[in-house]
């Protein structure tokens, strides 16, 4: 096996800078054009793909070691990632996933108990991002990074199938909590704009008056004296977020029942 | 300091069995009429209150290891936690709750690396019960446990207030995407009495009228030919939960707008 020096040095000496035992996945959801997606990457050294991820230095947070890892992989800054779940139940994760992927020169060259080696705990972070406005750059840990269709995903590495579908659920879920939209839709929108994000989010269809009004009772919503000129005789009004009251019902927690 | 052996030997050489760095907490919130309590426990050689918690040992899932540990410290058996975040923000945590707590002469004793004065990171389990159905006794890391009202809790160790707030706030929000109840009323129950149940909970009154038609349209209560005697003119019904509808909508969720 031929390393890069840098990468030799981290599975040398990781375990002085990093806490043992836990790492940090990030689950990047896109969304751009009716379309709900989630960033993968290619890891370099083990042939497949899954979600960028990394360690914590032992004196960084939990929040600073996720936003930097998401950082240095993609080049994504700025983005509030939100932790969602632990993984530490699945057998391959107890019994190692070092040992099936570690190969027998790997564990000569740098130790039989190489921390990378040992069994790992992750924890999941996720983010909703509009797909379009993130620039991404590989690393020494991953070849390549791609979107794919939430609804489409290859045979990931790890667990990282099931930490795909948790993050999805918990993401569902949040939306009747809280509100979404600001940064994922233009300044101003019309009322079905904003009902296609929910349902490409959802993945399900939601009812055509019934859900309208019960995102107006919410409140967050300015409607504006102009129109979107769409057709004959369509031409629906244009919204905005009132964003105080949208930063309140983040804060706060809203509850839509669809 | 004067421990006894058992003590001293999981001080010592805990590191052989458990994974270094991460501690599990259990929080656990009792319902039993009208009021919502938290289950808390004196730790015997820090002289304060905080959740029960313990480790993980390096074969055990999380989830085994969140059961161990409630049963082996509570005697509780049979509860279902879940998972709902996991702390390692807090800048204490970083710079190691150990330090702070274990005295220069149990460093001179267990050495100034022991594995329990380095950082942990704590995942958080929650559960909800009947908290008279509970049995409780203490062990070699506690002295004594008891019920807190949670509108009122002490100063805890460690950052334990920030995660009595996050497990009441994520067991509240999942009341609008799981239905409660069920070992938690008894078998037969009026409305008044289900919708106390959410009030105290949720720490806040429901609409008298359009709580009941919410949680009726969830599909999941029966409602019984008998009625209870309260009063000369009031005998509201008798209701009781259609298990397998419980069971799928705690596996599919709902959505409750209250």
């Amino acid at each position: 096996m031929k390393l890069q020096e840098e990468l030799e040095e981290f599975i040398r000496n990781g375990h002085k800078q990093f806490m043992s035992h836990l790492s940090i996945d990030c689950v990047i959801f896109g969304y751009h054009d009716k379309q709900l997606k989630v960033l993968l990457a290619k890891y370099a050294h083990l042939n497949g793909w899954g979600f960028p991820g990394g360690f914590i230095l032992k004196e960084e947070t939990l929040t600073q070691a996720a936003a930097r890892i998401l950082k240095e992989r993609t080049a994504l800054g700025n983005i509030f990632l939100q932790q969602f779940y632990t993984f530490g139940d699945n057998d391959d994760r107890i019994h190692s996933w070092g040992s099936k992927f570690f190969t027998p020169e790997f564990k000569q060259e740098f130790g039989e108990n190489n921390w990378l080696t040992q069994r790992m705990v992750s924890i999941g972070y996720y983010a909703l991002i509009e797909f379009s406005k993130a620039e991404i750059k590989p690393d020494i840990l991953y070849d390549e990074f791609s979107w794919y269709p939430v609804t489409g995903l290859p045979q990931l590495l790890f667990d990282h199938n099931e930490m795909a579908e948790k993050a999805l659920s918990t993401m569902r879920n949040q939306l009747y909590l809280q509100p979404i939209g600001y940064n994922l839709l233009p300044e101003k929108f019309t009322l079905p704009e904003i009902q296609v994000l929910y349902e490409t989010i959802l993945g399900k269809e939601l009812h055509r008056r019934n859900f309208p009004n019960k995102l107006m009772s919410l409140g967050i919503l300015i409607k504006l004296d102009e129109k979107r000129n769409i057709g004959q005789h369509r031409s629906p009004y244009l919204y905005k977020f009132d964003l105080e009251k949208y930063e309140q019902a983040l804060s706060k927690g809203v509850a839509l029942a669809f």
